[in-house]
């Protein structure tokens, strides 16, 4: 047995049966083992962008990871800003990077880098297998780290001899860290706070998210409370039976209005928020000064079941909330607003939404609140390009759902690629391009820097002069797509699109 | 003055007038002072894998520095992979990153990353500014690190708020190194050699390939000389004209046959080649073993200079050699060989070529050999996604030349973004898409390991089920495109797509 196929096997073994792959010759004998294994499942893309995405969407979905399959140190380069978005996403992922072999690293060839350094930038382990025996365990400790809670991007990097030679070894499947409980004494801590009285925020992220707000949500119901998720999140569980949760507003100056008085901030599987960027003379921290910072669940402890065991500590005193009623899907022109009624009037059951919306996308979280019952993922790092390879992902990840992908038209032009993966695989991705033809968010970042702009620099964040035509663009990779100039027309495709298998982009002309 | 103009204003100073963009929030002083400074060239990209490789192609052909202009450290993981190749070129690249204001970082918002880290992978010189008075000087120090013979990437990470504040300093243009000359014992010595008579190889790279090869290509008709260049080279001056060089073959099989008897190798302004990897008990060095490895010039050395004196100090035994006649364009189906040979005839006078045609782009250095006068470009450090982007930069960087594309497929897809920015600034670049619909590389690359596939590895290598529509991609870009299924047909296009302006892509379906 050789190198790549002690890998394999061991990645069958520790329950990895996906990977997303944009190989090189570095990588051949495992891409040749592949025949071998029909349960390892090879999705391939065109660009390591998709991979990374792909990898972090399928993890968010699936609970564990998928694998990639990158190539030496550029292959890599070309992943990591969507592997910095899983890294901020904390989900576990296996990057393998296959690299030069051992004897020819120091002939500096052409694709030689420091692959051990790019990986650190983004992983919490990595590790150069050292010889063809090493490969199982060094595989099997990879899966290990990327799932102690709450999950990582763990990097093995595979020296192509270490694949070729003989005298691989299956590695054994190790215990990964599962997250921890809270402590009692911490979860009496928040609730003598709640007793106080006094105006707190409890702010919600990570894992507890994800598997939905009941305990959260009636504390967050209490007079004195106030329950908030962070601004980027991995999953949310949402829609219609499920409690609804505001972000933390993405603008410091919304952030210290809405917040103000708070005196306590109680942080489940969540940090104090920041800006994303610093602002001329304004404050990077969101919390008001003088608030005081408790924690009741770190990101690697199990903030859901704190939550319920803080619920039974407090004397809750909040009513039921209600869904409202739905609202008819919108009519007449397209506009951010209209979009979100009709999203949250014709979303899917079940669906996985996947929000790179970014500017015109900020309409979309709170309508969708009481839509059907969905998934919401998003965007975590702030490294735009994420939301149509994570749309891949999540639909591998999710088979049997329908993903929704809410795409703002400059950052699905990163990583477009995705497209022909969906394609290739027939995945049940529906993608809303919001095309307004301008990066507006910059539009917005360069007023709130305080910056004075003329024609010059306002032409800079222009996606026009040509116009992109995502029809085509989309049709071009092989994917089913029609532009919408209505809301009537955006309808139709929209039910159209759910309603078939595989693939098909609108392009909703704002 | 803040920050911002005293980097704009530095930048022009020392002669750096072109801005390869894809901004964010960090860098949007530097864009609102575009338009006070109109001679300030900002040209806008929809991916940062476009903006390192037009960099890289821009100083190709301009002999001095294009700036990037990127956000953050997830914008620099985007476009590494390029800026390896142009780590690779040895061409000076000015690589502008904004980052996170100085007291925002410790916050550790969502896209805050070791930005310096990352950069040091691909740059000679990395500096991040620590206030706004620095930025001038660190930027007139970062260009003049980008120009030191022979060039090199260098990097200046920007904190948003040292472009923002006042206190900017107009930095002044330093000195760089230029080629320093060789020695004349060193010449001296190579010429005692080829008195000798042994057999020799003359393995001439770097900037003495861009000047033209006029004694190389003379030493080279020498009977017991032989003349190559390395694989990769950055620029190669071909054509009627100017003397043929033929190029280490990718094989070390081959090189190994080709060199075999060569008792030395004089190195000018190259390295011992290697093959780009390792294969299972084959070497991986390139020459045979016991040759005798000479320099005549280092990398930052003069090595067209030494060639010359060289030549002086050498009885030269060698005819004159000739250009061949030229033939007429191929006739009937889209082959290899087919397409080399119209291009042969069919290349406009000064085209500069830019080569990532991969497998099929294999037939074509050499035929184009004899073609009109132009410049060869071509990929130099493996990570293919470099083609688009470097015509691109190439056709900025040599104004009123027409640029021809030779562009694999597979290569094609990871950065065709680029072809909007050929659109929106009406660049003169033709694209031949060598439409082969695989990574036919890889299909070598496996046997080459000795890995055995079947149809799940294969299927690998497949660029079908969809099949790409590269007219319909162009088109979605705003590229006017058309696909040749004959030669008759491709020799159409392409003289059409170089008698006009701007931009146009032939899909050459194989």
């Amino acid at each position: 047995m050789n190198g790549a196929e002690s890998l394999v096997r061991t990645l069958l073994a520790c329950g990895v049966d996906t990977v997303f792959a944009n190989p090189g010759t570095s990588e051949m004998h495992f891409v040749a083992a592949l025949d071998r294994f029909p349960a390892l499942r090879c999705v391939p893309a065109l660009a390591e962008g998709v991979v990374g995405g792909a990898a972090d969407g399928y993890a968010r979905m699936a609970g564990r990871p998928a694998a990639t399959l990158l190539h030496c140190g550029p292959g890599l380069m070309n992943a990591l800003a969507n592997l910095h978005n899983a890294r901020r996403a904390r989900v576990p992922v296996l990057n393998l990077v296959g690299d030069q072999a051992t004897h020819h690293r120091p002939l500096d060839a052409p694709l030689t880098a420091d692959t051990e350094a790019l990986a650190r930038t983004v992983s919490a382990w990595v590790r150069t297998s050292a010889a063809a025996h090493a490969v199982g365990a060094d595989a099997a400790a990879a899966v290990a780290a990327a799932r102690d809670a709450p999950g990582a991007v763990a990097t093995l990097i595979l020296p192509s001899d270490c694949c070729w030679d003989e005298g691989g070894v299956v590695g054994t499947p190790r215990a990964h860290a599962p997250p921890a409980p809270v402590p009692d004494e911490r979860v009496q801590s928040v609730a003598r706070l709640f007793e106080r009285g006094e105006r707190m925020l409890l702010l919600v992220g990570g894992s507890a998210l994800a598997k939905g707000l009941g305990a959260a949500a009636r504390l967050g119901r209490m007079p004195q409370c106030r329950l908030l998720a962070p601004m980027s999140n991995a999953r949310v569980a949402r829609g219609r039976g499920q409690a609804a949760i505001d972000r933390v507003p993405y603008s410091v100056d919304a952030a210290l209005k809405q917040l103000a008085g708070v005196q306590h901030v109680v942080l489940v599987e969540s940090q104090p928020p920041v800006t994303f960027f610093a602002y001329p003379g304004k404050p990077g921290r969101q919390l008001p000064p003088g608030v005081q910072v408790h924690v009741l669940a770190q990101p690697d402890e199990d903030g859901a079941d704190a939550l319920r065991r803080l619920e039974r500590e407090v004397e809750l005193r909040a009513d039921e909330a209600d869904d409202p009623e739905a609202n008819a899907p919108a009519r007449g022109p397209v506009t951010p607003e209209a979009l979100a009624r009709s999203l949250a009037a014709l979303l899917p059951e079940q669906a996985v939404v996947v929000d790179e919306g970014v500017s015109v996308g900020r309409a979309m979280y709170s309508a969708l609140a009481h839509a059907a019952p969905h998934d919401w993922l998003q965007l975590t790092g702030g490294a735009i390009g994420d939301g149509l390879p994570l749309a891949t992902g999540a639909a591998l990840g999710a088979p049997g759902r329908r993903v929704v992908g809410l795409q703002a038209d400059g950052s699905a032009l990163y990583t477009l690629q995705a497209l022909w993966t969906q394609a290739r695989e027939q995945l049940d991705v529906t993608t809303v391009i919001f095309s307004n033809r301008r990066y507006a968010i910059l539009q917005g970042e360069l007023a709130a820097v305080g910056a004075q702009a003329g024609p010059a620099a306002k032409a800079m964040f222009e996606l026009q002069r040509p116009d992109l035509d995502w029809p085509k663009l989309a049709a071009g990779f092989g994917v089913e797509a029609a532009r919408a100039d209505s809301m009537e027309r955006f309808n139709d495709l929209f039910a159209h699109a759910n309603a078939r298998r595989g693939p098909f982009l609108i392009e909703a002309v704002l």
